[in-house]
């Protein structure tokens, strides 16, 4: 709330310095064993990420059957289920930032690949390790909850009954915006240079993105925004409509991290402008 | 809980330093790109704001109506709307405040135009982006919510049966108070000199007086606190009950606003008494 | 999990020190403007910390109640209750802890007293203005809510049916006790000198203390852990009942302040154990 | 995100220094006061854990209860559940990690002993002293809540019916898996050399990891991951079926917390592969 910015700008010696473009395709990193204990780390969030959320999910709607003559106020909620994914992308994040950068996401990879913050060769491959995750953790609440994983819809993402797909492509689209400019807002060198502690404090609003978004359209999609969390419920419960749906799951989380790394990068922090702002302040 | 605060009151080399009062009209920022930024990040914002918020009124009243056969606990709950109007607000001020201050609101940008740490122009600008903004943001609901958005009131702000509008006017004025109380605090320069990670701490308590306000005034007015908000959605639902009552939600906020900008610069930072408090001190 | 502790406590020259005792009676404070605008502080976040947590209270029944033909899951439910009272002092603790330390409760006035950090007279202005706060604030729940407040029990506290007094007595001892043990944790003069920014921090876990007594004790108590917020409630509801265990909610908790404050300052701290324990370690 | 991870590990000078592993059986700690502080730490801390969860759990199937005419949404639901464990570790790891490291669960301690964090001596006495402070807590539950205590299952756990065995086993390794890991996450000495502050942010999503896991698994096995926390409850409750039950509550989180030392220790910080890593690097 203050005007900092703006003098900041200004200076020739910048406090901050923006990394340069990771290369398309950087063999050297491929020789290091910290790439692969990044690969192995997304795998284990991932694979926890889909346990602990599918599992709350089967298990709330196990606990609320009316047909099992439960108690229909006795599960966790769609607010519990919101709570799930958030708190645990929120502590996923916090645990795996120093490894791998806490990705956990194909459409955070794909944005931050977009930003040329990872390389091409380290995305696809990041890509193949949250959705063989994601595939061993809905597998594992498949063996865990037998009894109840397909009656109670596997934790797939589907469009629900009523909308279109337009309606749902837009809510993946904009919710995933949501999380990849937060991630953004959260990782900028920039700021960064001036908070030296922002990022051990990045997985608490990154978190919340997550929680907010399950908030606003489970109702619509069941709440996508991750292409892995969608294509391994899709894998382990490989039903015909949440196959039929699946495009949307990566079309619409792909398209809102672009809209978030152009936004960011061009807007927030003025990439293309900058110059243009320069020369009019100068005047 | 230390008697620090006094022992700082009386070094004649304070620690901080308050900047100037902003001027009412600061041509020079309008020739700036930051400025235009700070304009489209406020805009994106509460868009994104009220997207995710009414998206999750709308879709909660949806889910739990028992005329369409539903499960009446099946939704989040007016917890969970509370949760997302105040994580929301986290989330976005977090991201913003380096680009705009991350106000949001047209209550707090005025506020912190009457204790002149914005300028005129910014606080007019910023309240026109943000009204914008929350039209967009509503309409994208409606868009993608054409079954029910009108069906379940819009997520419009009205006052409920059975209060009159001095109850209603009386709890947007304390609800706004503890928000911009909440801000003023959080950004105040005083603290921020001692604890310099302050300002990234603060979008969580803003965020949880949002919240905070939500759990206790949702009953009574729906929580307005944010003109921008209730405009928003007084235009897209265009009901004669919600522009009757619409004044209340921007005198409400304005005058809630002011009283805390009051209380913070002319009580705690004691503007007036300062000059007393310390003759008697000398006595 | 380090054993630093222990090293830390063999240095001649500590890397803290413990400010001297407070005096019982300090005449100069009341010569301070600091000191009256802590009064006020107190005075108005204990009125908003009631306005708010009450208005929660009173809403949630008036939503839920099954006579007025409402939706029994429609409510905040009593986690948002607990919510609200843990959120309050989450933020009211960290808008006021540099202007009068953020007490807004008797209890922890009469703990941190004991632990002489606050002066006897300090601590008994604190709790008038706490309680006339409290009052204010309550007063404004009945005046806006003059439909439902005497209704659903006006917010006040009082002993559920089937628990003897010694078993609300207890609850609210072990309540309170947790409750100051972690303001006792968070305000260590010993930790704040290794973690400099652990003030600023500190209302988290003491707001997320309030909030986990509140989900344990409201079926016994209703949670009282606060005389304040008890005797506010108490005088405008006026109730034989609420009047008649009205002593549980002073005894209990300072009895609670009392021995969380004697663990801290002589288990924890080691006050008398210190001596011994260097002889050991040396022998 | 960024790849500082790999070029710390090129310097010979590293940022930080992983400690020595603690002896299996050090003599000195038995003569020092701190240490004795420490186990009545974790036995206060174990006792109001175990007080406020189980308080939580009685309170809630006491105002839900059909039978009694109860509203059956009317308590803090299993969410509420959920935060009362994550919250409680929240609150008692910030409270405790100066004072004994904050373990609270034997599971913990284990996992700390496998990675030479803690002696042998001083796990040992932990675990006796979180679950006499277990049972001390469940004691009092059953003291206050005399009426509901054995009707509404004493807060032991058991499998719930429909589960087998080796499901309960699995979702109590995966769960305390999750909790290790984020233990051993947050305090690693590597990470905390470049953030100072993070010890003191660690209890965060350490109480996050708790919370998410009762939301997981809470229908299956009522969720232990903390074998004192099923002791003490088993103890008090004193059931055939807790006790035929009771074995798994124990080896599931000690091969969980196994699991994640190995994880943490073997694959992120590479002990084994480190010289590989840089043979490679260097070839």
């Amino acid at each position: 709330m203050t005007k900092e910015v703006e003098v900041a700008e200004h200076h020739s010696g910048k406090d901050y310095h923006d990394p340069p473009p990771a290369p398309l395709i950087d063999a050297a990193e491929l020789t290091k064993w910290s790439f692969y204990r990044a690969l192995i780390a997304e795998f284990v969030a991932t694979l926890l990420f889909l346990y602990v959320t599918v599992l709350t999910v089967i298990g709330y709607k196990s606990t609320t059957d009316p047909d099992l003559d439960a108690d229909q106020c006795g599960g966790v909620g769609i607010l519990g289920i919101a709570w799930a994914f958030g708190g645990m992308i929120f502590i996923l994040v916090y645990c795996t930032a120093g490894i791998s950068g806490g990705h956990i996401n194909p459409a955070v990879t794909f944005g931050l690949f977009l930003a040329r913050k990872v390389s091409l060769i380290r995305a696809i491959m990041y890509m193949v390790a949250q959705c063989l995750g994601a595939i061993c953790g809905v597998g594992l609440v498949k063996a865990f909850q037998s009894a109840y994983y397909d009656r109670y819809g596997g934790g797939a993402n589907t469009l629900a009954d009523g909308y279109s797909k337009g309606t749902g492509l837009g809510a993946e689209i904009i919710g995933t915006f949501v999380l990849v400019y937060t991630v953004f807002s959260a990782t900028d060198p920039k700021r960064n240079a001036r908070d030296s502690h922002v990022p051990v404090l990045a997985p608490l609003p990154i978190g919340f993105a997550v929680f907010m978004v399950h908030l606003a359209t489970i109702p619509i999609t069941g709440t996508g925004i991750n292409p892995a969390r969608s294509f391994g419920a899709a894998v382990i419960y490989n039903d015909a409509k949440a196959w039929d749906d699946h495009w949307l799951f990566w079309v619409g989380p792909f398209l809102g991290a672009a809209a978030a790394a152009f936004y960011h990068q061009f807007v927030l922090r003025a990439a293309a402008a900058k110059a243009l702002g320069s020369f009019r302040s100068n005047a």
